[in-house]
């Protein structure tokens, strides 16, 4: 990617104007079902555009402080407005970029949870839910949180509207709790991004908060990247991608104290317990390959790793999975590189010991890869565990056939963080035992513990936590998905000893 | 520290056992103020030790889990009234082994605090108000926040009551969040962290707590301290020390996503505003030194930097305090390493263009420090920001004397994170601009802001924030006092989808 004339592409957005970027190179974003270049040019900026970035962000904090939660919500919902008005161009456009279906998945689910989860954002700006208050009137002594300061927001390839960084929920929560925002486009879907950004731009003007309130830049390179995650101005970093990039961007952060709220990695587990195997194996497997082959396996509560106990019915159920998998067709992936990545992993899961039930190649059509399934004993998965729970991006499952109880708590026991764990269990109450040592194994393990349905599917409810212990997040106590609790990653606990009324925030006077 | 024979030193606690430790040496107290060794003798432990515990640890979870509040809030109220007890023992030992006061500041202040603690933990281990339980019947979706998992908890120097690793706030809030916890001593008081683990244990056997409730270490080298944050089994990690220990420690425990809690360092910036400094600038004088040398400067909210603005008054003040310090005997430090440090860092800050007002030298009485006094012009303290806001953790104090409000918000905008921040205005109401002009470069720096008194004293208060910006904590939504907030630090958020109701725990029952 040579530097050129910065004019062949599109502008980015910096200090309230969209301007030419400082380039050091451009990019196209490919259709993933052709292979062909689109027609739009992006920027690959030059570290001086994130130092501008970052000028612009942390000038714009001071300003967004004295601004009321009314000003964060209206740009919100004009914003969600403006999505809506131009719903179809941004769902065409997500489609040529991404290859997921228009219908139903972008005009029936993903866009209007993405709209859903601005209009959240903006009642918890307005009603400061997210604040959480304390008044000590005897000790004159007051806390409240506020806003951390300015958040990158790098987002992820698979959810063009819901997580895109300029209109997801770490951009939505991070504007309500009074943030200025640093987003980074995905390169896989630039003109996606680029038409929501301009959504949110006209509603931003039309809001009156500052012009500075968000900044977009479509690529940044790998180091300018880690630069960016360790700049001081930041107040907190939020990433959704790969486990290696995220933990190279954590432990930039990390180093200066930086919050870094990372979405990384998760091959969310589902155990199906004997007695469920028995009562329904059937209709599982025809949930089961529903679920992992939903968006191409590429969702980040995709299954990726099923604990069946060793027997006959089990074999039953593997083969109709497997044979399911064979029956579908082999939808597109993101991208090339995930179609890379995705044989990678397979290839080094059987490596590792995995044995091929069917697939692990590439398909015919351009970009796609066989719906794969694979399988291990439990006593081969423990053998080589850290590499048998390396999550396989993509439509890819391995079955973990264990010997009894006592090796499903030790499989279980061995996995890292997850943001979902899942149990199917018997519905007569006879094997509540079983179910409770297997979820004493998978508690402390997973975000979400589910019962008798997929993983697939994170509503949008106070109560949800998209979240868990690492590597499927950076911290174990934030989520990024349910408001209020996902605005909190991005605020500080503040606190006012003896300053007087006239002196302090609104919400703590009295 | 050779191995020598385990049967001549104290024994650790680890597994339900006060067991001989697997030793790599020995070591005992110093007596601060005369340098003499005391008589116990104490074990620096092997990693075989910190496995012991870890597994200790790791097993305990699973029990805990199933134990209600009202147990823990009994075995730490039971663990305060044995507290009370022995508290003479407490004082006495405790006085030998830092060379604080006994009355008031053990006897008077730190005693009561760290029994009033533990109290208010049980309270809230009663109560649940840490877990923020949210019921979403319409998704049939429950969250709520449950202990991380092991807590390894290293305590300071300082206060060997309120923050010591088996009795102070970590330990407190790490047990009433239902989590079990690795203590290790901090090697310059040993004997008092002894008798508070003595009473500990007596109050858990009576409680009926896992009795491997706890573990205490009474030390680990630096490399084996260093592998106890890199254990997965841990959930996560509470420090409270130097800044050098702290960022290492967190490293390790970054890297595998460990929730790392650290109070590292913090010079507490005190802002005098020309108006305060008209109005009662000798009465602001008394104040300063008397906080300033409070605990020999041994605080985690110790002023250790003064701004003030160029003028004869403010050099009458500046005066005025060195002669305070030059006129005040020059206190204990907690150990020879303290004291040489704050050698080093005094040297430091005057190599980078301090200039001695009075001090920076070891003064007579065994252990001590001249009660130093140094400054610097806000275009000085420009030129050398980092060095100039390294922490010299005793009795020193580094004014800046700055030209105008233009460069005192240019001194306070490069300044780190810090626990507390301090402004001092005149009360006429004639400074508000002032005022807001240096609060609002302020408080995204600090975790505390103090209105016209000093930040020595930190209220147990739920409204407290004893936490602030990186590298005062690793964490800035966090505090280490004010329960039940506190408390938080040791929980991940936890969610139960579909889960019918005999399933769940019973906060989320309906």
């Amino acid at each position: 990617m040579p530097a050129q004339d910065n004019a062949q592409c599109h502008p980015v957005l910096i200090d309230g104007a969209w301007r030419s970027a400082q380039v050091s190179g451009m990019f196209r974003a490919v259709d993933p079902k052709r292979g062909d270049d689109l027609s739009d040019q992006y920027p690959m900026s030059k570290w001086a555009d994130a130092e501008l970035a970052l000028n612009a962000a942390a000038s714009a904090c001071t300003q967004l402080r004295d601004i009321e939660g009314s000003s964060f919500a209206a740009f919100l919902r004009s914003y969600a407005d403006n999505i809506e008005s131009r719903a179809e161009q941004l769902i065409a456009t997500a489609e040529k970029e991404t290859a997921l279906p228009a219908e139903p998945r972008f005009r029936s689910v993903e866009l209007p949870r993405t709209t859903n989860q601005l209009r959240l954002a903006a009642s918890a700006a307005e009603d400061q839910s997210w604040r959480s208050p304390i008044i000590d009137t005897d000790n004159n002594l007051r806390s409240v949180l506020e806003p951390v300061g300015p958040v990158a927001i790098f987002g992820p390839n698979n959810f063009p509207f819901a997580f895109n960084s300029v209109s997801g929920g770490d951009f939505a929560t991070a504007i309500a709790a009074g943030n200025p925002v640093i987003a980074k486009a995905h390169p896989a879907h630039p003109t996606t991004t680029r038409l929501l950004a301009e959504s949110a731009w006209e509603a931003l003007v039309a809001s009156g908060l500052p012009d500075t309130s968000f900044q977009l830049l479509y690529a940044l390179d790998r180091d300018d990247g880690l630069r960016l995650a360790q700049d001081r101005r930041l107040g907190a970093f939020a990433f959704t991608g790969s486990r290696e990039a995220g933990v190279a961007l954590k432990a930039e952060a990390d180093r200066v104290g930086t919050p870094f709220f990372g979405e990384m990695s998760s091959i969310n587990p589902v155990v199906i317990l004997p007695g469920a195997i028995a009562e329904r194996g059937e209709a599982i497997a025809d949930e089961l390959a529903m679920s992992g082959l939903m968006g191409t396996g590429q969702f980040c509560t995709s299954p990726g790793l099923v604990v069946l106990w060793m027997s006959d019915t089990s074999e039953a159920v593997l083969d109709a999975v497997a044979r399911k998998y064979q029956a579908s067709p082999c939808g597109s992936l993101l991208t090339a590189g995930v179609r890379d990545n995705l044989a990678t992993s397979v290839a080094a899961l059987i490596e590792a010991g995995a044995e091929i039930v069917c697939g692990a190649g590439n398909a015919e059509p351009h970009n796609t890869f066989k719906n794969t399934v694979l399988r291990v004993s439990g006593e081969g998965f423990l053998e080589r565990s850290e590499d048998l729970q390396a999550e396989a991006f993509g439509n890819a499952l391995l079955f973990v056939v264990v010997r009894g109880d006592d090796e499903a708590a030790r499989v279980l026991g061995v996995l890292g963080g997850n943001l979902t764990g899942t149990i199917y269990a018997s519905t007569d109450g006879t094997e509540e035992d079983r179910y409770h040592l297997v979820a004493s194994a998978l508690r402390p393990r997973v975000g979400r513990l589910i019962n008798d349905k997929m993983p697939t599917g994170v509503a949008v409810s106070p109560a949800m936590n998209h979240g868990g212990p690492f590597p499927a997040t950076g911290h174990p106590h934030f989520t990024a998905v349910g408001i209020p609790a996902s605005l909190r990653r991005f605020t500080r606990l503040a606190c006012y000893d003896n300053v007087p009324d006239h002196r302090l925030p609104k919400i703590l006077a009295l």
